[in-house]
């Protein structure tokens, strides 16, 4: 449709909703040039415009910002909800902010550069200071008659806060209650008092477990002196979890990764950065491994056989372990147990690795005993007739106590890891397989050497 | 607190927040024993009762209905919203629900059945028919004066839902603006008419993903003749995320869990059945990886340091790949990739792997050449000065070729498995690392069997 038809492209755009358009926005940026999404984001009405600004992700903010007048900025900043202006404000870069706040006035000035200032990812950085503030002697009409006035701009209508005189937070009314009550009625009477509120520094993740525990559209924020300072709204809260998620999957699989940037948009480099000291560290300690298995050299080059049913003890402790170690990390992150379980955690495990690694070893044994008698497959090994059970016995055995190592420590590692304030997340697989992978080889080359020399 | 003293425990108890009384009720339910906790819900006022039990796991909420008297099982029921109802209905055993059908009103005893019916994890299952309906030929006036009427009961009032007589979807129009508008302003002048809506039979990830996109607070669900049947509202939505991610990480680490029951709740047998599958399945490939080694017996034989390396090269290639595969994948669940994409995803993990793989490679051959050059570590095997450097060079391409190929596969197969209708999350940590096994063992083999011999 871009091949320079931009009126008729604009008419087909503007018949989506805002998200909507963001997107084929972005998609046209992708495919297209920088120029021509500028060409056809300036046709847009001013209003809509704004609106599709805020949905865009920030690396194309930039790109259009760079693209457009002063006075187009100056519009878009001046519209957009407070919390989306600071978002922008955060990643454009300092001159440009400079110039921005020149031209706001000086009231607003004052307020984004405090909301500048709080960390990143702390309930400070997500909130808006648009919101309805009441007073507890407010009548419902009184009530009503403020919100008509001052409803369109605030994030949020459905929760309103009452105020005392030193700004102090004194309890929430929902707009639910003020509709359905009579006008005459006073707001001291429908306010609740036994609110839930977070801290401007609490973390993000904190601020989303609480939003997720009781089902809020909105929560309030208080500073240290329990004054009302902002809230934080349930949308918002929605691209927190799922940015928490993330983090966590990837802290999982050995990724350490503190930006939210896309993988296709993020650099060559920065993504080395951000995968290779997880597989430095890990490969450190497979040396220790590979030592292991050196000190048992004469052991395997008498029956060189084993090696080939190394990499099945070693996988499968590993995937064992990192089963578990998963679960255990996603209860832990739910909170549906806590170190006081650890107890009933291991003797869960140990059972249900007791049932895997006997059916395992079991299918394992018939096996290698009837179809390779010999040995190992198809190699021309020095196994024989002799040796074939004795090592049967071995890897089996082995593969049961393999099991039940790896689930256990898969299991008991996160809760320390938590116990001892790290990030249960970072046991996960990588971590677990490579510490499974030690206990495999010494397991199978100690039962080996006892049971087959 | 507990010992007998319940009429302090109630009051103690009844200064929290029914969220955090039903988690309390939920720890003295597993810390003492069902009669008290029984006791102390009945001593709770009914109200409160009502709202507690409705923040109860559905186990713990079984449990209480099989303590308390019929009266009060009708009175909760009728009580609850009509989703959490719903919940509740499915929870409990066939011959409970027919009780409790007979006592409701016909009217709605057909509603709850048309509800029982949609399957699990649709949209259907987890709407509520609770909502507010307005014409459009209403004024403001009209509908604030019906929403003062039935507010109480509706799930939300700050999304209304505009039908036509056909009972079909028209509008929807939110609480805000009728509060800011005049009383004698049209509903059909407020309305919009391009909104969102979601289909009875969609799974319940489709809608969380419309909430996620668009952050709206309710959806409307219709049916195939676009006919209102129920809303969604975001805070149910919080928990299908919660659930959906739990899938999805579980699956990553190759456990099969349709279950939500918490990881202590579950039985070891169903944690046996949930995990065992994919171990066995995994395990018979590595059969393949002992072939392989198997073949290459005369090599290993003569150079028996080789084996020391192997798990530090499987291992690394496993990490390497299970890195690729969780970004790819996380990165699919969130549409910021698609297949078309794979061109540049190959691209970018062909830099980023050959990067990485000659870090690693070099670091390895410091390490081999300097610090051992017998060979693998403190093992008297045959290897000595004359095979270090060749093995060295092996080890170290097949580090970097290993690299290579573990990321190229890691991020390709997640890529494929969503084209061709296959979970990505399959594709995760086990399948790959067993997988890039194997590449890892041939790559190894046929490098040292050129280099060494």
């Amino acid at each position: 449709i871009e091949n320079k038809q931009y009126i008729r492209a604009r008419d087909e755009l503007l018949k989506n909703n805002e998200v909507d358009i963001a997107e084929i926005l972005e998609e046209v940026l992708e495919k297209l040039d920088v120029e021509s999404t500028i060409i056809v984001f300036r046709m847009l009405p001013k209003d809509v415009a704004v609106e599709v600004f805020s949905y865009l992700p920030s690396e194309d903010q930039v790109e259009i910002i760079h693209g457009i007048t002063d006075r187009e900025i100056s519009y878009i900043i001046k519209e957009l909800d407070f919390d989306d202006k600071i978002d922008v404000l955060e990643e454009l870069p300092a001159n440009l902010v400079d110039k921005i706040l020149e031209k706001t006035p000086k009231e607003e000035r004052k307020l984004i550069n405090t909301f500048l200032n709080y960390p990143e990812n702390s309930a400070g950085s997500l909130m808006t200071p648009d919101y309805i503030s009441l007073q507890d002697n407010m009548t419902v009409g009184e009530a009503l008659a403020y919100i008509k006035k001052e409803g369109m701009d605030s994030e949020t209508v459905y929760t309103c806060y009452v105020k005392e005189k030193g700004r102090k937070l004194e309890g929430i009314v929902s707009l639910r209650s003020l509709v359905i009550n009579d006008e005459d009625v006073k707001i001291s009477e429908l306010m609740g008092t036994d609110y839930v509120y977070v801290n401007v520094y609490d973390d993000q993740e904190e601020v989303s477990e609480a939003f997720k525990k009781y089902g809020f559209l909105a929560i309030p924020v208080v500073d240290k002196e329990h004054r009302l300072v902002g809230i934080i709204t349930v949308d918002d809260i929605l691209d927190v979890i799922e940015e928490e998620t993330t983090e966590d999957i990837e802290r999982m699989a050995g990724v350490m990764d503190d930006s939210d940037t896309e993988y296709l948009d993020m650099s060559v480099l920065r993504h080395v950065r951000n995968r290779l000291p997880w597989l430095f560290i890990l490969m450190c300690s497979y040396i220790i491994t590979g030592g292991i298995i050196g000190s048992f050299e004469a052991t395997l080059s008498q029956v060189i056989c084993l090696v080939a049913y190394m990499p099945m003890l070693m996988g499968t402790g590993g995937n064992s372990g990192s089963q578990s170690a998963t679960l255990i990390i996603r209860s832990l992150a739910l909170d549906d147990i806590d170190f006081s379980d650890i107890g009933r955690v291991i003797w869960k495990e140990f059972r249900v690795s007791l049932i895997i690694g006997i059916v395992l070893s079991t299918l394992n044994f018939i096996r290698i005993c009837w179809l390779e008698p010999g040995g190992a497959g198809t190699g021309p090994g020095p196994g024989g007739w002799g040796y074939g059970p004795m090592i049967a016995t071995t890897v089996c055995g082995s593969m049961l106590l393999i099991v039940i190592a790896a689930k256990i420590i898969g299991s008991v590692l996160p809760m320390v890891a938590k116990r001892i304030g790290i990030d249960p997340a970072l046991m996960a697989t990588p971590m677990i397989s490579s510490l499974t992978d030690m206990v495999s080889v010494v397991t199978y080359m100690l039962l080996a050497t006892a049971l087959v020399l």
